[in-house]
C-alpha cells in the first residue's frame, strides 16, 4: 500500500518555518487550465482579502465570460486589453499595439506596489511573436515588489521567463472532448 | 512569424454550434494548478450563477485556506471530509472511512440533480489506494445528470477512469521553488 501522506496532508505552509517571499508563476502548455489556474488563486487571494488585479492580453474585450460575471460581482479589476485605448497611429497594426499598451498597463501596476497579485493572462503570446521584449518584462519582473506574486499565462512560455520564473507547470492536454467528441467549450467550464 | 489566431482568438464556444454536455474532467500529475484550476471553475460557474459545490478528501477539516474563505463570503458550499462524520465503528481506520462517507455523499450530491458543477478535490487518492471502487465512482458518474460537471482533482487518476472521462488534463511539474529553492508555500498563492 502506498504512503497515505501524500494523499491526506495538510499543506507544507501549516507548519515549519517559511521563507516569504512573492513569486513569479508561469502556467504553460497546451493543455486546459492554465487561465482556469490563475482564477483559483485570485479566488483564494480574495478569500484572503489581498489585492488582485487581471489583465487580459486577448482580442475580446468586453465579453461576459464566467470570470469577468464574476469578477464585477466581488468588485475584483479584470483589464481587458483594448480598455480604454486611444489610437495614436493607424499604421500599426491593431493586435499587436494593443498589447504593448497593456503591457504598460502592466508594467505600471507590477511597479506601483498596489496589488497582492497580478496576473497576465494569455501574455506568453505577445512575447512569443516578438511584439514585446522578453527582457524588458524580465526586467520589470526584477524590480517588482518583495511580496508580490506574478502569474502569467499562456502556450510558448519563452524559455529566458520559465528560467527566471519561480514556478513553472505545464498544462499537458492528456485528452480532449472538443477534438475527440465534437464538443465545443461550455459556459461555466471554459468561460 | 507565427499565425496569431491562436492568441488572440475568443473562446470556440462563442460562435458555431455546439453540443451542450456536462464533462467529467479530471486534472491530475505531479505540478501544481489541479485544485486552484477546479477552484477557477468555481469561480466562473459561480459568476454564471451556476450551482456548484466542493467536496474536499483531505484530513484537515476546518481549515480556513483562502479558498474556504472566500467561499464562505460568496455562500458556496466546500464540503471538508469529515464534516458532520458520527463514529460508527472504531475498528476501521478513520481516513478511509472518512473517504467512504465523504464519497456518499458526493454519490447522493451527484445523484440528485441539485448542481451544475461538483468539484470532488483530492478524489483520485481514495481511488488510488483502493478505498473506495473505481467502478463504483464510474457506475455513478454515468448516471449524473446530463449537463452536470463534475471535477475530480488529484495525482495517481486511476486509468479506468482517465478512460471514461471526457476531459483529462496532466499538471506537470517544470519548476518548482519549494523545492529548489527552499520556498515554502505561501498564502494566497497555494492555499
Amino acid at each position: 500500500m502506498t504512503d497515505t501522506t501524500d494523499a491526506t496532508r495538510a499543506p507544507q505552509a501549516v507548519k515549519g518555518s517559511r521563507i516569504k517571499k512573492g513569486l513569479v508563476v508561469i502556467n504553460t502548455g497546451n493543455g486546459k487550465g492554465k487561465t482556469t489556474a490563475a482564477l483559483g488563486v485570485l479566488f483564494r487571494a480574495w478569500g484572503r482579502e489581498m489585492r488582485v488585479e487581471m489583465f487580459q492580453f486577448l482580442k475580446h474585450t468586453g465579453a461576459r465570460f464566467g470570470e469577468k460575471r464574476a469578477a464585477d460581482k466581488l468588485g475584483i479589476p479584470i483589464k481587458a486589453m483594448g480598455d480604454g485605448f486611444t489610437w495614436r497611429s493607424k499604421d500599426m497594426d491593431q493586435t499587436q499595439e494593443l498589447a504593448r499598451q497593456q503591457w504598460e498597463n502592466c508594467k505600471q501596476a507590477i511597479l506601483s506596489d498596489q496589488h497582492d497579485v497580478i496576473i497576465l493572462d494569455e501574455f506568453t503570446y505577445p512575447l512569443h511573436y516578438g511584439w514585446i521584449p522578453v527582457e524588458q518584462v524580465i526586467d520589470t519582473l526584477k524590480q517588482k515588489p518583495h511580496m508580490m506574486h506574478v502569474i502569467i499565462t499562456g502556450r510558448y512560455a519563452p524559455d529566458e521567463l520559465i528560467e527566471f520564473a519561480d514556478l513553472v507547470t505545464e498544462m499537458r492536454e492528456v485528452k480532449h472532448p472538443y477534438r475527440e467528441q465534437g464538443i465545443k467549450a461550455q459556459p461555466g467550464l471554459e468561460f
